[in-house]
């Protein structure tokens, strides 16, 4: 490609994919132009500590143009892309306008599927952004506080029901953390109920949690997860989702509390452009990343479906995304510089981790398998040193140190407001009901 | 009052008076039943840091029953007070239930008054809550955001126009640390928009800025308001806010950034029992803090109105309500001991305080006044040894000195949805317009 002008390079989403791929332009002689619909890079492997009242979300979360200052060669849009025209190299934005582009980079994740059960998304929770995070928090945090007000011990113990549905790293972290905070954080705070009583279940189609991993380690991640009280449901899938409870295989559980944490969807690029999509969506890209049909862009991260060499799609990790993010730029800027000869993409995977509450974790680093309060403390340091700046990396160390000695969580955060407005857009109220079904008069006071 | 049973105490209000109430009554024979809307403790003074992002709401505000988890003799209910029979000694709760007691305590606090302007309060933003100060912090850093996509001069100007009315402690702190934000934090961070040229006006009714403190130190915060690029406008009333504006005297302003720090008015508790209320709706309490003619029922804070000994009425400030929920325990802890004899309220004034940004302040001590560096340095540590544990203390410690060294801001997060939300309850859209009034045509990229 031969321009006479800057060449204009777009990439869109600000999560690790595209982040990586913008640090990796800064010496690009192009205009970048980063579109994200929300100002802020988030670091979503701890977004359930958010949702558990362990962090804030400043502290995972930098705004872009923070992050970018110094960047010259970046222009940061707030915006929402709503669909691509590859024939015109252009993109599509909600506020009507449109983004020319050379180089177009997708890296719009991935959101979570109810595998064509849309009406389940009324009555579960998801986890992708802090808006999630903080609603999940609300719901969280607000069932402790009905509880304590139940009528009856049958209310109290759905409303101090749990489920969480998908045993990645995600569901196990969560009902880790949400074990904790009922069986310590919670446990005397309240006078009529008794938090440790609490019901934990995590429900899992697979045979085991944390399939990604070795079976020995699955293997001691149910038994951690079972030390803290979490009741796992494993070879079960979800049947039905409803307002006032759910059905694992034909056991039902009366519970308003549903985290769905399985399956995953990538965001709609594949539709944009009108090409291959594989089963859960994602584009399905050529060993350099890019598009087939459109040498000029680029798909990676959860929105993209790479093989991994061997038949199968590369995982939807964060490093995945972060190497190809800085692989993508390198293709762009041997390209600039009139080379076209890139070597096909490798993930290089340094291993996985996850945690099961505040002292127990599993780590597979293919030549080394750690399990238990090493392979905690190494996740720990490991996820600290990945949070993009020192600001962030001290809040977090600081707030989980505090943690650890004191079992408390500082962000207990809930609002009048916020318990009626999830209630309005999630959920029939559970409030103010007429008692005795007359809604005037008063009961005797408590 | 002789009781064959442990005395209830009911305490409407977790906020400074409230809660220092309680704690007070630690022990206390008694059956203490705090009732909150939220379930935090909110540190109001610092809250427009949050509403500027500087502070995250966790730093501010602490769980009421990690607070009390200690305090046996107390229950915590997440509830709201809708009205009082006094006669039948009983708090009517929104969800229709009904609290009994023999002592009530009312520290319900105060809202914004519009004076009998209600129809401005569409226009208006308020900061009174923590939803509220995430609110302003949403609508500040959208107004950025958008004026970097504005299509004309003209409606950037407008974006980046802020009009704080009150030039009370509030309103100047508010004015001095958006403008630090502007001219600093966010100076190199947009490439279409210079964020040093947001204009900032302080309207004020009265002829000078914080009112309540002596004149030198009011003609100090007004000469470093000016330093820092505040507009002043004082001895000026609003006389209209609009969608679009508003009109400060006879001068027109275009903008839809208005955050009103003006007047306050008591929450609705003289109504609830039908006692007399001052001019600002609070009940007028006597010397004891007591309720005219309900001896067991006291009223502290900013719901109360209480004579200053000189004719005046008290300030709305935390250390009134604090010593008064303190000297209310006291008075009931006497009653349950069988004496009566209380001697009256007297408020301890142990001085104010207001800061300008973030190196100078005003300090009146009576004895001694302070202005500039070491003014706002006394303010510092005061504020800190004032928040009400240690891990909050850390956290704002943390923030204060990172953002001194750095300018920086930690909790710059702003989403789409809480853009689209604000626009839907607050104002009109001002995305997704249509180009040249053709809704499907796109106009050309930028």
């Amino acid at each position: 490609m031969t321009l006479t002008r800057r060449p204009r390079i777009v990439v869109v989403g600000a999560g690790f994919g595209g982040m990586a791929a913008v640090k990796a332009l800064k010496d690009a002689d192009a205009d970048i132009t980063l579109v994200d619909r929300t100002n802020h890079h988030l670091f979503q492997p701890l977004l359930y500590q958010v949702a558990t009242a362990a962090l804030s979300p400043a502290d995972i979360a930098t705004a872009d143009r923070a992050l970018l200052r110094r960047q010259e060669n970046v222009t940061i849009l707030m915006e929402e892309v709503t669909g691509a025209a590859p024939e015109r190299c252009i993109v599509q934005l909600a506020n009507g306008r449109e983004l020319s582009y050379d180089y177009l980079i997708l890296a719009t994740g991935a959101a979570y599927s109810f595998f064509g059960h849309e009406e389940w998304r009324a009555h579960a929770r998801v986890l992708k952004s802090l808006r999630d995070a903080l609603a999940i928090r609300a719901e969280v945090l607000g069932a402790f506080e009905r509880a304590e007000q139940a009528e009856s011990p049958e209310e109290a113990r759905r409303l101090l029901t749990f489920v969480i549905v998908g045993a990645g790293p995600t569901g196990v972290e969560l009902a880790g953390t949400l074990a904790e905070l009922a069986r310590s954080t919670l446990a005397r705070d309240f006078r009529h109920i008794d938090p440790r009583s609490t019901r934990i279940l995590l429900c899992e189609a697979g045979p085991r949690v944390l399939a990604a991993f070795p079976e020995s380690l699955s293997d001691y991640a149910a038994d951690a997860l079972r030390k803290l009280g979490v009741e796992l449901r494993l070879g079960q899938s979800v049947t039905a989702i409803d307002a006032t409870g759910l059905m694992i295989g034909d056991e039902r559980i009366e519970t308003r509390n549903v985290l769905w944490c399985a399956g995953t969807a990538a965001r709609p690029a594949a539709r944009w452009l009108g090409v291959e999509a594989a089963r859960n969506g994602a584009v399905k890209v050529l060993d350099d990343c890019s598009v087939p049909g459109c040498p000029g862009i680029f798909a990676i991260g959860d929105v993209a479906s790479h093989g991994d060499g061997s038949g199968n799609p590369l995982p939807g990790l964060a490093p995945v995304a972060k190497q190809q993010g800085r692989y993508v730029a390198g293709v762009i800027k041997a390209r600039l510089a009139g080379r076209a000869d890139s070597v096909p993409f490798r993930y290089r995977d340094f291993g996985t981790m996850a945690v099961i509450g505040r002292s127990r974790g599993v780590a597979d680093f293919g030549w080394m398998r750690l399990t238990g309060f090493f392979a905690w403390l190494t996740w720990s340091l490991v996820h600290l040193m990945l949070l993009v700046d020192f600001r962030s990396r001290l809040a977090v160390y600081l707030n989980w140190t505090w943690a650890w000695f004191t079992y408390g969580r500082g962000a207990r955060l809930l609002t009048q407001d916020g318990l009626e407005e999830l209630e309005g857009e999630h959920r029939a109220p559970a409030r103010g009901r007429p008692v005795d079904g007359d809604q005037d008069r008063l009961s005797p006071g408590g």
